[in-house]
């Protein structure tokens, strides 16, 4: 029997996959995520999300290629592949490796030692330039990523206690695709993480359960423990935070995404400023300068690979 | 020595008074909250907060008298009145003193049991009509009560969790004057109420230092809670969050407040329906009828006397 509180109500099994799939259903047609010939990616990190994400888009029949990042986080990046291999495997889906140390010369320990960034929030940079440019690369229509309801509620939670109104703007699970950017969904966005690491657990997958090592302190999660302490008190605050945004406050927040996008002068992804955010935290953190084509002594380069508070391609984790 | 974290400073007494009165006057410029020759009402309830501004109001010489309402909260509405009153005589200053039971006919205690709304609800409720009313019957141009920073912080988190927008709209430090509704202010929006007990404390003021022993269980208190973890972590997050709300999102709900205000039937007081909140609530804490002067069944007054969920006349707490 699974309790779901918010909704108070329990299910069987069978009837809890029901219920979980009509949900992902419910969300990719009240977003128009996903079509039937889109060719899609999902991002997975081995984690219960992601797998539980693979499986259901897998079951409704989408046509869906499993993204792999390896971040070089140890045994826990190991362990990480081997449970989307296995997956892949099990499932004769077919599964990109992408790994940041061998296709970009640095892993996720040393980043967050040598640049300005935290670790969290390298990691979460470098996952989603990998994303969209692998999407981009290999003719997607659209990327897939895993975050479930109590990601976008400590996410909201935090760019709202900041009042960041640019991410609040793009908090949308749906994200159209422009300039350069493929289009984003997240068709858990209305499943609690409990809800998807039971769907993961009773369809006997075999996932990652351990937390990343590198998370300690992490202010996610710090936001989450916030939103669990006041979801214990009145079952349902998370739901209705982020449904209700969703509902009543983005309409308000849409003329706040101004952000213009051009082509970064090193890679070419797209970016706000003259190198997007990747290649500057990159160069900073191989200790290169950032030389464009066009600037031979890279003066300019150099400044702004030591830039300290660089603008975020999106808002929120990844 | 005064340590306030999130402004990375410690100061001795004199310089904390002198602070603490510099937020001050910054809040009533910033909102033009008060003007020399207004006559100001300060609402009192013999706690720190609201003798903390009576007291800073006195000494920046305005025209200030207090307002004590009491709530027939045993013991401890016997002690908020003494102190309030200690205060008045200590200074030489003004104070009104309203009573629900003596002037309205019902208690707390008694409303949170028969009515429909919890105690905080019907508490805050009562506190806000009878402020309003009492200044505009006393012929007073602005209300100021002892909101600090930490009572904003958490009604701003509480509105916002459920995306009430109207509630977010009117969450401004000082709402202006409208049919019927006299201004109102919040001097102390600025500061914490660890800065408020402090000043409170150093100036040698006698004020009542117990919680009120009904608000166990209280929504705001959790909100608090949620806050006090987030702060600890990262200092400065509240402030942040309700002047970034004020700097930064307040704008973007301008178009939310959209109440209209017309007489109550019953006592003339503004209200969004027939009757208005203080009096259906009222008539249903004291088992009578609404019956306006034209309708001799009262079948209407009672269906709305009967009502679970009227609409308050403000947001957040009193």
């Amino acid at each position: 029997m699974i309790e779901v509180r918010r909704h108070n109500a329990a299910y069987c099994k069978e009837c809890f996959f029901h219920v979980f799939r009509e949900q992902v259903k419910r969300a990719i047609s009240q977003y128009d995520m996903l079509g039937t010939s889109d060719r899609i990616l999902v991002a997975v990190s081995g984690g219960k999300d992601s797998l539980a994400l693979w499986d259901v888009l897998l079951e409704l029949g989408y046509d869906v290629t499993g993204l792999y990042l390896g971040l070089g986080i140890g045994a826990y990046s190991t362990r990480s592949g081997e449970a989307s291999k296995a997956f892949a495997a099990d499932r004769g889906a077919d599964l990109i490796v992408v790994d940041l140390e061998r296709d970009y010369g640095y892993d996720i320990p040393t980043a967050g030692k040598r640049g300005s960034r935290s670790t969290c929030a390298v990691c979460g940079l470098s996952k989603r330039y990998v994303f969209n440019r692998a999407a981009l690369e290999g003719g997607y229509d659209v990327v897939a990523t895993g975050h479930n309801l109590d990601d976008e509620a400590a996410t909201l939670l935090g760019n709202t206690l900041r009042w960041q109104t640019e991410y609040i703007a793009r908090q949308s699970p749906a994200l159209p695709a422009k300039e350069g950017m493929v289009k984003k969904v997240k068709p858990l966005f209305r499943l609690s993480e409990l809800e998807t690491a039971a769907f993961a657990f009773l369809r006997g997958i075999d996932y990652v359960v351990e937390e990343c090592p590198l998370v300690g302190g992490n202010t996610q999660l710090r936001y989450k423990d916030a939103m669990n302490a006041i979801e214990a008190d009145s079952p349902g605050t998370k739901a209705q935070f982020f449904l209700g945004y969703l509902d009543r406050g983005l309409p308000l927040f849409r003329f706040e995404d101004t952000a213009v996008l051009a082509a970064c002068e090193n890679c070419g992804q797209p970016t706000t400023g003259r190198f997007c955010a990747f290649c500057r935290a990159r160069a900073q953190i191989l200790g290169e300068l950032l030389t464009p084509p066009d600037d031979d002594d890279g003066s300019v380069a150099a400044e702004m690979a030591d830039e300290v508070m660089p603008v975020e391609i999106f808002g929120g984790s990844a």
